[in-house]
């Protein structure tokens, strides 16, 4: 699932907005229109915002910004918005799933020892609480799951982190007696999600913010009774970087994926003429993955776009633009599963009929870059921006190019964007480290006409080499691919491939077949050994 | 010839700094020990700094951290270092060698014209004068040369551009009369060196300065009596981007420097049993390039090192380290010309014998990631920092790497090390555009054994497919080789390459037939069939 570029926003923004009340302000690059129009038009005048719905850093530029061109920044009491809408009776309510532990077996680590982590960062800094509000950090945290945002599985909660207590704020009929008992056992402490900011205002000491996710109205109570400082929250980088167990997982959920996947390949072969859809061929492949041991539901909603509508980046099917699968054309699933496990994220460019040479040498390029970047092998302190250009170089040879980042982070059943590392040409400074998880995805989008994506998630490691740790310029690591399904064999031209590409797809379907093939029905082994016998 | 790391230049100053007198402070990423240890160090202290020995840019960071520990940043009137000197009769003069115009057939571009750039950068600031102190700016804005430093053919001067009229500041006697007719032609003034922060003082209106690039006298001096306005200077960018002249004088001079290390090497070849030294070799190719017209020196002090002394990346031989060069190893010979016409830079790594298998291995991996950095393609907007992994990918691979940057910018007979560009792991945000040059020299240094190293320059330039220009993802750009000498083919290890490497190599081959072959002599042209028939 590639991230969806601000332009993308901006053009559905420009598209959707009622310009007679709205005037849309964009983001280009690093220059904000906002900040930009305020600069000009500030002078004089008070700007509010809510202080619960703006980070820290970002009303920190504001209000320089602000400030320096003779106007206030605000910080409003009550949300404008919400008030207009309780007025109106039109108040959403927040909401109310189930919150639920997440065993050792599938984190690896206990609550203990991350709240430790922690405690040891403000031990650091000589600093007495840490206030979070970034929900993913909060649940790799807490060991916690929950159901309140489609497609990721978290709790909407704030925690404060001492020395010798964890606070845990949140919806109270959340969370069962059970769960109350067992993070007690890791002296976690579950406060009224309402109390968090008075708790906060009461604190004395040193309170660390991270000032790029928390809220100013955070900082502003923290400031009450205690000194307030910045730190990058230490949860950002730990989390990154999966521990064995996440790893194993990972790999297991992703078997699991490879046989839904397959299964769903294989069907889509036999059953497209009895008249499937783009909507209704998702909900197949989501009911192969429900199928699915441990199964919590998709890590997003799925792309699922024929011909021309899978040249939409960020398609999503409707009734009214649905098309109808059939053999004339190209076709693009995106779709990923929330297992116990770890979190999926793959999607393949199939042909039912017999596709044209343009659609196979377009779709080869595409595969080149993804293998070229899967092979790739590199040095300690090697950032994504340093390996974007491999996936790309077969296509920009071709003066072709896709307008969205090579791969994004993924969550350990978590949120299936997560950083702090990417592969993109935007500068992350983030070296790539073992146990971090990350998708590659080349794409090639021919617009009116198809598009073409190939995304396995793989996961960072040390190379097995022993020169890759006696090296000097060590040590060096490699990409291990999780998604075990095959590439469209119709759609290859293997006159394109090197010996090497050549070389890596057997040893990948080699893999499939040993972890994956067991796993199917005697159909689907058959449909997968004719799927892989041309290499 | 590759950047000098600061890594480098810190280990030189530990050895050669006696402790009892000095503390040596370091420069690790973009943490400065200097800072760091004043922040702790500056309370109730006043810091000295002379100012016309530091930049804008780097006394406002200073002062900012003095200020905030409490202390004073305090610029002196006279240089103390300098006083001592005088008292001790030991002041060096400045160097008075002659300026010299350099003709539009070299620059392409007329002083007025490049005045005009200026002026029409102060009116879009509303500003009435910029003031400069980069020396290559200057000889490219004037066109003049001359002889003042080491190998940069440059004129210790001043300039202060106004709407009206060019102030350059330099000592008269190097400017001949005819120089000061043609100067006058363009409105330029010659003013005494001296007198430059004295009429900087009595101007009135807006001054911009390069804060990166202008020393913190000239922001005194300006803001007397003037406002001040920091924009980075357009020659910067201007000077990058060769015009078409200029890129025709560099092939030109690439094709005489291609006849003289050609020469040299065939030489090299008849000759090393008579005893060769690293330092009569390099003087032997600086006899080669001496012959060919209009060379007006070397552009840096060559690096000549055989065997182990091949391996120290930026190696100086000495009486007393030079070896004697014969058939036992490896030997890199790094060097470069400046001619009217450009600046040449070169490195070519040769074996006089019969090269181990593992010599051939690392030269071919160096030369895999020169040949694939040689040959890319890519989008307006794509920065040195995302193609520099592709010079690496082969050593990577192998566990190898290398300590340095693979590319820099060169100038126009301006400085064999130019900004802004350059092809390396930093983040640079410098765009790379048709016109710039750039050198493309990956190594491999096998330490206390040999060196090996690679080097081309190329310029970058508008891929000539139709599809370059007209694919939506571009225009795409692509290198062109100016260097014209071929690889070393005792060390190449054929079986390494791939069918595109040796396509490669075949069409630069052809090329270096077709323009450098003609004006060998009739045993250099048999030595250089020779050197290219195997592949």
């Amino acid at each position: 699932l590639v991230c969806k570029l601000l332009e993308i926003v901006q053009v559905q923004a420009s598209q959707q907005l009622d310009n007679n009340h709205y005037s849309l302000m964009k983001q280009t690059g690093f220059i904000s229109e906002t900040e930009l129009w305020l600069s000009t038009n500030a002078k004089n005048k008070r700007v509010a915002v809510d202080p619960t719905l703006i980070s820290v850093a970002r009303a920190t530029q504001l209000q320089k910004i602000i400030s320096e061109s003779g106007g206030e920044l605000v910080m409003l009491e009550d949300n404008l918005v919400d008030s207009v809408k309780q007025k109106l009776n039109d108040v959403a309510k927040l909401p109310t799933s189930n919150a639920f532990a997440l065993d050792i077996l599938y984190t690896g680590e206990s609550i203990e020892a991350k709240i430790k982590l922690i405690q040891n960062t403000l031990s650091k800094f000589g600093a007495d609480y840490m206030a979070l509000n970034v929900l993913d950090e909060i649940a790799w945290l807490l060991n916690i799951r929950g159901a309140d945002i489609d497609f990721n599985p978290l709790v909407i909660s704030y925690v404060i982190i001492g020395n010798d207590a964890t606070l845990l704020f949140v919806d109270v009929n959340k969370i069962s007696s059970e769960l109350v008992e067992l993070l007690k056992l890791s002296n976690v402490e579950i406060h009224c999600y309402s109390e968090f900011y008075t708790k906060l205002n009461s604190l004395y000491g040193t309170i660390c913010l991270d000032d790029k996710t928390a809220n100013y109205a955070m900082l502003m109570n923290a400031k009450q009774n205690a000194t307030t400082m910045f730190i990058r929250s230490p949860i950002v980088a730990a989390k990154a970087c999966k521990n064995i167990i996440e790893a194993d997982g990972a790999r297991h959920a992703h078997i699991k994926d490879g046989v839904a996947v397959i299964s769903f390949l294989s069907w889509l072969d036999s059953n497209w003429k009895s008249g499937v859809t783009e909507i209704s061929s998702a909900e197949k492949l989501e009911e192969f993955r429900s199928k699915q041991k441990n199964l919590k539901g998709a890590s997003f909603a799925s792309i699922s776009g024929f011909a021309s509508n899978g040249a939409i980046i960020h398609y999503h099917a409707t009734p009214q633009t649905s098309k109808i699968i059939d053999d004339s054309n190209m076709y693009l699933i995106d779709s990923g599963g929330q297992y116990l496990e770890g979190t999926t994220d793959i999607t393949r460019t199939v042909h039912l009929g017999t596709p044209t040479a343009e659609q196979k040498k377009h779709y080869t390029l595409v595969l080149k870059g993804h293998l070229q970047l899967a092979r790739a092998r590199f040095p300690k302190g090697t950032c994504g921006e340093h390996l974007d250009v491999l996936a790309r170089a077969p296509l920009w040879n071709n003066y072709f190019n896709y307008r969205h980042g090579t791969g994004h982070g993924v969550g350990s059943f978590l949120c299936v964007h997560e950083g702090p590392q990417r592969i993109s040409q935007a500068p992350s400074a983030i070296p790539l480290l073992p146990g971090m998880i990350v998708s590659n995805e080349p794409g090639l989008y021919i617009s009116g006409e198809y598009g073409i994506r190939i995304e396995n998630l793989c996961i960072i490691k040390q190379d097995s080499n022993k020169h890759a740790i006696d090296s000097e310029y060590g040590p060096f690591y490699c990409f291990e691919n999780l998604t075990l399904v095959p590439y469209a064999k119709k759609l290859i031209n293997i006159d394109l491939l090197s010996n090497e590409d050549i070389e890596q797809i057997k040893i990948y379907y080699k893999e499939i077949i040993e972890k994956v093939r067991p796993n199917l029905s005697i159909s689907d082994q058959a449909w997968l050994d004719n799927e892989i016998n041309f290499i």
